[in-house]
């Protein structure tokens, strides 16, 4: 049964619409910003980590005779291509509007490979902590004269990645975030 | 300008109102069932962790003489603790309706704790996993003969340890779910 009023009211909700729409997008946009800047330092302390266990030996040993420090070097090397990816799939989002993915699929898949790479990335750096703590307490001479860069070195490795852990951690809470909000409300950030 | 068509419209969404939040509180309850189960099983396995760990000692060592052991120790013992709490105040939600802290401070205090103390609790796991596996590869004899029961109940207790987290994973995204539904929609479970 049209009417006037009816359609003066279609039209205000439309105005209506349009205003939430807008609102929307703009705070998917500085959703998808912050994103892409976690990513990116998760990506460079991830890759930094990485390239400092790979190129770490003193005279008498390499980081990567060690497990865990292998343990490290993958997990670390494994989270950088994975935030390379993923920083080109933002970078995609943000200049095109949709995601590379349909948005059902790409939400799922960040939210879950950002939460199983966070507890990998996590796992592998207090492995490397363990190692590291192991040497300097039990063998000594290791740490001393020639071995001390190397020692350094390898603590600087552990840090930087759990520096790499922490900004993979914030991402998963943002992709956490914009997959419930999908879930519930069918828009990657309702207002 | 109220008409009869107006009237009825209310009405019908009235009924749909009451028919949403009555579907709403169920899917609530059932999200918080399974938020229990989570709980007591996280709750359930930590203990046990713990308590393998606390009682673990061949004729030469005791299994706390390790600092990644005291370490699993002490995030099992936190968890199991906090599981506990949890449970108490899951079991309120279920009987009473209403959360036992104001909702939002509750939902907020949930998720944060759950997360936080997985990633501590995965941590200590992996910890206690290489520090089994190191005394089992570089010291041989520990494992033989009396030294045998001791590292087979080493090894079980990180497994339990790594069950209790698995669950607490399992409740940080349910917890997670509920805080961003609240946040978004807010309501703990919209239609």
């Amino acid at each position: 049964m049209p009417s006037p009023l009816r359609n003066g009211n279609g039209t205000r909700n439309r105005h209506l619409d349009l205003f939430v729409s807008t609102v929307s997008e703009r705070k998917i946009r500085r959703l998808n910003y912050l994103l892409l800047l976690f990513r990116l330092a998760s990506f460079s302390f991830s890759l930094a980590s990485a390239v400092f266990t790979l190129s770490n030996s003193s005279p008498s040993r390499s980081q990567l005779d060690f497990l865990s420090f292998r343990l490290l070097f993958a997990a670390n090397a494994i989270v950088a291509v994975y935030s390379l990816f993923q920083m080109g799939a933002a970078s995609w989002e943000i200049i095109k509007g949709p995601t590379l993915l349909p948005e059902s699929a790409q939400l799922w898949f960040d939210f879950s490979h950002d939460q199983v790479f966070a507890y990998l990335v996590l796992g592998a750096g207090v492995a490397g902590a363990a190692e590291t703590g192991r040497q300097r307490l039990t063998q000594g001479p290791i740490c001393q004269g020639d071995g001390e860069s190397y020692c350094i070195q390898a603590d600087i490795s552990v840090a930087l990645g759990f520096a790499g852990f922490l900004f993979l951690a914030l991402a998963t809470l943002a992709s956490g975030f914009r997959l419930v909000c999908f879930l519930a409300t069918g828009s990657r950030f309702p207002m």
